[in-house]
């Protein structure tokens, strides 16, 4: 784990933005070490062995199953991979968490949920936030798979707005208990979970707190019925009622009022965890796919061999990888970050924490975009499934339907695009990310002669490192002016945000995949990643696309006359390529190798 | 119906890209007049009584529910709509048929296919290619609902391929009948039809055989179990087996080895009913989203009124506003056409059957454009509920769910893609749409020094018109040197089909957005019409970028060095605003209207 901790610039959080990254900086999933293999392999045996049989009494609303297959994961050490040995866990690397997260979660939307909810936001306020005594108790059979546990942050009106809760936490005229009371909603795990970590407000705190409450039906707790849902069938969810519930003040977590802080750092993890959730829900989407394309003949012909078809089958391998390239990467400095907290001396928790917190801008980014790439991904299979996709006796539906949560939860997709542009703001304002110098040099460039040298570009993804500097710039140009112009009431400027976050997240996406290229090729050669160089140059490609648009939709909404001129005429210049990229051939080069292996094979 | 069918110049189909449409010259549906709108609240009516309060039914594939509801859409005479009196239909135009066909299908996906499955391609073929008596004898009672329709064209190993069927049809030896025998797969309407449409070969002909079939249990027919399906939980989808099913010779549908045309023809009427049946969902889901928005507060807020929600809104609004504006403008297209077939002569079956052939394009166009908006639609009402739109109690996820099967059957969105362009260059080769001379125009003027003159674009949607006129020149560019270059192998360059096909799609579509709305600027003021001339200008702004993203891909595709300097060079001029709209403001002046009129308005 410490491999790197003593590297002193590693990359902090938003940093990505402002900075350069070597390629031999990041990592990828092909640094993984042995252990980290072994993992991978005994985690996606148990979901061949546990889960991908039993498919379908997973869409038949099997929640018994869901808890049996959760019970054999925690027999197997999965449930605890995150917990640290004192408290019966594997405590491993964060990397080692992201990698089972991604490969247990693959089958059905179901058990991802479940998961998730469980080892995330289920166990780790506990682990993150719990005193010693409160980990001893709960930490172990929680890691185990012995209990499990749930989140109740949510309220029939506190969703987007968590700390808008009504439930309410009483202490007892004895000082020793506290009395909750209120309605939850939307309970992942709510149906057989032992522990709650419940959020209440005390009297009329400005912020909520945090309790661990043992699931007590004798002590007021109770369930509403199953939600009737469209996807993630065998996850249990329900309203859990709190009336007059008793909870020893032992059972607060961290302080009075902190459970706002407890409940957005929960979801850090979990947005970044969510990520890496749909990593190989979309590797399994398109080996089903391929290989169903590479039997069905239509016209003589197997429709993998259709333009149509293989312009689908790349673009779906493209964005997995793409996906894949920027979890690992930010999944690593967050490793890399609990490393040098845990040497300076911090508690477990504490550079948990911290390390994880730093990277809130890439955890918001990633579960955006990787939640949206699951969703085109499996949108396309349906597809090339043809009337067969929306068959609920084929693969493909269930992983649509099961999908379109992951853009609602853990923070809808619109509200991590605010938080990701919002917390980079921040970040500048109190100097943890220096984006002024960086505008104001672009600013410069701007209203100063362009160079009309040539730049050499023969070196392979040479030119692609280089647009993805000049992206950055549209983000400075763009992200710059606006808060120039607005100010503190850029907020209120959300389609404006939104699409300065869009940029934000191609930014990411596209660097970390030539990134991740760019080092595989210096280690592999270049004619054993000519797929991965089409893949890495193809994102970019639409990267540069959408962020052209989002940009100048920015822009022409804030500038006008000479000013929106000049920024128009940057933006051409900081999104022109030097050789365009030939997309038609760039796809065909892809699907052939995804067709040819018959899986995803990167 | 005749009012227009003595004009001379009335636009062929495929025409829209080489000529100027008046707007006076298109149908709106500001057009219709008193007894379309009667029909269509006669229709709204029907739906909110008869299926809106069972929504829930619907979900829990009542397949009896179905078919109750389409006897008594039967009963009202909605069933025969487009069915000539002498049959006891209505013999209405085609507007009106499209007209209901849009207003039975909002409220849900299960009886729009009904209705489509039988009006459409469950009785048309009859109507359109049966004999006196075959009409006689089976068109009264399928137009009055006292019997229903299928059609069964899909095979296991038959689906885009339709024409490589296996099921036979083989001639008694005393020549009186035809022994049937083969099995069909996902026939809509198959659990409660009382006739089939069966498409069969005969011996070993290149082309397939329409025939009408009784269904009748002891005549070796017998249906496989409802198929599971992702959505439309009501529409009965059957495989249907025919074990050596006599049927006699006088149930051949037109000649032998017609049944491919039929097939097709019946296909075209089915794909622009698709759209229509489209739009009503569109509005729908606006009106619940936008009434859910006004009335869910977070953050001390209705959400309506957050940047990200507005943006949802106006371009829900803005896709079902175009898709309406292109499909009733194509519908009185072809009513137009079939009148003046009429006045020249032709039978009614004659008539309707060229007319509609015509516009195959604008058919397929307006299948994958309405299909695709109204994923789309639905996509963002789920995203405005936030967790509610992932409940099976809110009614968001099912009309996603819904929406998911029109872009795969009648023909798959890839598919109409690929049979628009195709079409289209077809046509071109037989004279029929002079391609050549407009493109060797474009050629031309691409040579050609550009004029610097600064047009006066004072005149409301004047810019827009003159960027629709240059966005005709892409296509034309594009394609005409996609042809020059492959000839009639560009067949096999599927990915430049679909981008040409995309350019195609995005043309027809914003064309008829501004032209209804300058038509409507014209009668009711500009003031009136604010919104909607920001919606056409919304429309097109992202069909600009649309264009661009798609010519470029094609441009490089098979172009280099100079000529694709010129090319590309001559993309960025064609698509070039003088005053680039502002988009987000546009948004929120549409967004305003839907809010503060709580339903989709317009
Ligand atoms: C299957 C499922 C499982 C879940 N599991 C859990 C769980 O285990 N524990 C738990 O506590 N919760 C859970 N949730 C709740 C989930 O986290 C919330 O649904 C989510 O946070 C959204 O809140 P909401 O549903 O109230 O939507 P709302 O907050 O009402 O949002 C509605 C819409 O408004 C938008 N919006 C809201 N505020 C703003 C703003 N300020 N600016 C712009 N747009 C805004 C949203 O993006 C969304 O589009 C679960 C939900 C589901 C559906
Ligand atoms: C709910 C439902 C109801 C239906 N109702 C009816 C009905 O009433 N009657 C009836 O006859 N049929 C019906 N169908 C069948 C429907 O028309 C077919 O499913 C559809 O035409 C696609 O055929 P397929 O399923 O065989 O897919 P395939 O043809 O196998 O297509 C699979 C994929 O390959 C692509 N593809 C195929 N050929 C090509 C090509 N040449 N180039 C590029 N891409 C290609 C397709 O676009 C698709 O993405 C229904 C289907 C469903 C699901």
């Amino acid at each position: 784990m410490a491999e790197t901790a003593d590297k002193k610039d590693i990359l902090r959080g938003g940093q990505f933005l402002v900075k350069e990254t070597a390629c031999e900086d990041v990592f990828t999933p092909e640094d993984f070490n042995e252990e980290q293999k072994m993992m991978k392999e005994t985690v996606k045996e148990f979901v061949d062995r546990e889960i991908v049989p039993h498919k379908e009494r997973f869409e038949h609303k099997d929640y018994a199953l869901t808890e049996e297959v959760m019970r054999k994961a925690g027999e197997l050490g999965l449930l605890g991979i995150a917990v640290p040995e004192e408290y019966d866990g594997l405590g491993m690397g964060f990397v080692s968490t992201m990698l089972v997260c991604d490969y247990i979660s693959g089958a059905t939307g179901s058990i991802a949920t479940a998961f998730g909810a469980h080892t995330g936001i289920g166990t780790m306020p506990i682990t993150l936030y719990g005193t010693e005594e409160q980990k001893r108790k709960y930490v172990p059979k929680l890691a185990t798979g012995e209990w499990f546990g749930a989140y109740c942050l949510t309220e029939p009106g506190a969703g987007s707005d968590a700390n808008s809760g009504k439930t309410k936490a009483e202490l007892s005229s004895d000082g020793k208990t506290y009395k909750i009371n209120g309605q939850k909603m939307w309970i992942s795990n709510a149906g057989f979970c032992n522990v709650f970590i419940v959020f209440a407000r005390i009297e009329d705190d400005k912020n909520i707190t945090g309790f661990i409450v043992e699931n007590d039906p004798s002590n007021g707790i109770s369930l509403g019925e199953e939600e009737k849902k469209l996807g993630i069938h065998s996850s249990s969810t329900r309203q859990v009622f709190f009336n007059d519930t008793v909870v020893p003040v032992e059972n607060m977590l961290a302080g009075r009022g902190e459970g706002f802080k407890i409940a957005m750092n929960a979801l850090n993890v979990g947005r970044i965890k969510l990520a890496a959730a749909c990593l190989d829900a979309q590797r399994r989407v398109i080996d089903m796919g391929v290989k169903y394309a590479n039997e069905r003949v239509q016209f003589k012909t197997p429709i993998a061999k259709f333009g149509a078809i293989k312009s689908k089958l790349a673009e779906m391998a493209t964005n997995a990888y793409a996906s894949e390239s920027a979890s690992y990467r930010a999944a690593k400095n967050i490793e890399d970050r609990i490393a040098i907290r845990l040497d300076s001396g911090a508690s477990h928790s504490e550079a948990e924490l911290k390390g994880v917190e730093e990277y809130a801008i890439e955890c918001s980014i990633l579960k955006v975009a990787a939640s949206e790439d699951m969703q085109n991904c499996a949108d396309e299979g349906i597809q090339i499934f043809g009337g067969m996709g929306f068959s609920a006796d084929a693969p493909m539906e269930a992983a649509w339907r099961d999908a379109r949560i992951s853009r609602i939860y853990e923070g809808t997709n619109e509200i991590n695009r605010m938080l990701a542009v919002g917390m980079l703001v921040k970040k500048a304002m109190k100097g943890h990310v220096d984006l002024l110098n960086p505008a104001m040099a672009v600013g410069e460039e701007l209203t100063g002669i362009p160079s009309f040298d040539t730049p050499d570009y023969s070196e392979v993804l040479s030119e692609e490192k280089a647009m993805v500097a000049k992206l950055k710039k549209v983000f400075l140009m763009v992200a710059g002016s606006a808060i120039q112009k607005y100010g503190p009431e850029l907020e209120e400027h959300q389609q404006l945000l939104m699409a300065a976050s869009d940029i934000l997240i191609e930014i990411y996406m596209a660097e970390s995949t030539i990134l991740r290229t760019e080092k595989n090729v210096k280690r592999f050669g270049e004619d054993a990643q000519k797929e991965q160089i089409a893949m890495a140059q193809l994102y970019l490609y639409h990267a540069v696309d959408i962020i052209t648009q989002k940009a100048k939709e920015g822009i022409v909404s804030f500038a006008e006359g000479d000013e929106q001129r000049m920024m128009l005429m940057g933006l051409k210049r900081f999104t022109k390529y030097q050789n365009q990229p030939n997309v038609i051939a760039l796809r065909n080069l892809i699907a052939e190798k995804v067709t040819s292996e018959n899986t995803y094979p990167f």
